[in-house]
């Protein structure tokens, strides 16, 4: 078994910090966004998306999409649950992930895309879309701090991928975006300090 | 039980076509975007994103997100499996699932909110925008004709919730956006005809 990953990727850094809190060790290969190895004809293969991180099973085949690797390792490795426990929890789950990822990543994603000057030349960008998401994600990180108020986790009461998924978005909304949490969101700022002091937070 | 949905809405389709396939019937109330009931306080107690559709449960509780009430069902219901039913078909249909909503079905609606009249003044549109996702939508489905060459289904060989996904979002493309699937795409007019054809598509 091997993960296919991206140096400072969004989604391959999801599955790292879930396979460290699932204490799951395996084969890594890295691209990056300048040699583009996603992107040739052996790894289309693989993925005919080019996008990554992709797991690639012993017998050959390949699982694309963080959130279905992830929950392949889930019932390969029961334990700790990261998609709830019970059918209501599985389904609140599923719930607040999506959540995060509609809400709160693709929006980070967006803003990257269409405003950062790393993709000048990359992608066409639309600056005006950009300037939209961002208001979004500004807005969402508030409804976020109102959610957290009497909640320790994202959803449920137990650490879970809808935690991770924020996570990653908000990593990137600080680093790329120069998005940081705003200070008067006290139970999101709670939340962060929380997950980031994990050791998972540096896979 | 109840489910709340929107009339003429995309993702409460899928929701339908899925308790069809399943079997299930429970009330269903009924928004529509003019009146918009499902922005008012008593619905975002019950949703604060106020989207559609929602699940309560006898308890009181609510679980938005069409996947997450499609996954509830499931664990309900289990038969006939719609999300799988092994480890690996669970991962595989995660995985085209998602392909579907990321490479359709968000395209889909980016398409329709960004450059149809029905949204003038109730959304800020970025033509470009629409225009970037409608080509993306356009190479999508011939890549997903390519996909469906040698396979009956979405991903795996059986109908599945990655097919409900796909069909919202060629129905879609279809009515609201006048983009049928194109004549020289036959792996996906055959699908189309065969997904289109079960009762559940009059749900």
């Amino acid at each position: 078994m091997k993960l296919y990953s991206l140096k400072n990727g969004v989604n391959p850094r999801r599955v790292r910090i879930f396979l460290a809190e699932k204490r799951v060790s395996l084969p890594i290969e890295e691209f990056d966004m300048e040699s583009a190895g996603h992107k040739a004809p052996a790894f289309l293969a693989k993925n005919p998306l080019g996008t990554l991180p992709v797991l690639e099973l012993d017998n050959g085949t390949s699982i694309a999409e963080s959130v279905a690797i992830c929950r392949y390792f889930e019932e390969m490795i029961p334990e700790p649950p990261l998609f709830g426990r019970s059918s209501l929890e599985h389904a609140q789950v599923e719930m607040w992930n999506r959540r995060m990822e509609l809400e709160l990543l693709l929006p980070t994603i967006d803003v990257f895309v269409h405003t950062h000057p790393f993709w000048v030349g990359k992608r066409t960008q639309v600056a005006s879309w950009g300037e939209q998401r961002r208001q979004q994600l500004v807005a969402r990180m508030r409804w976020l701090d109102g959610e957290l108020k009497d909640r320790e986790f994202v959803g449920i009461d137990r650490y879970n991928i809808a935690d991770i998924t924020a996570q990653v978005a908000l990593l990137t909304a600080r680093g790329a975006l120069k998005l940081p949490i705003p200070e008067d969101h006290p139970n999101l700022m709670r939340w962060w300090n929380a997950v980031s002091s994990r050791p998972s937070a540096r896979a």
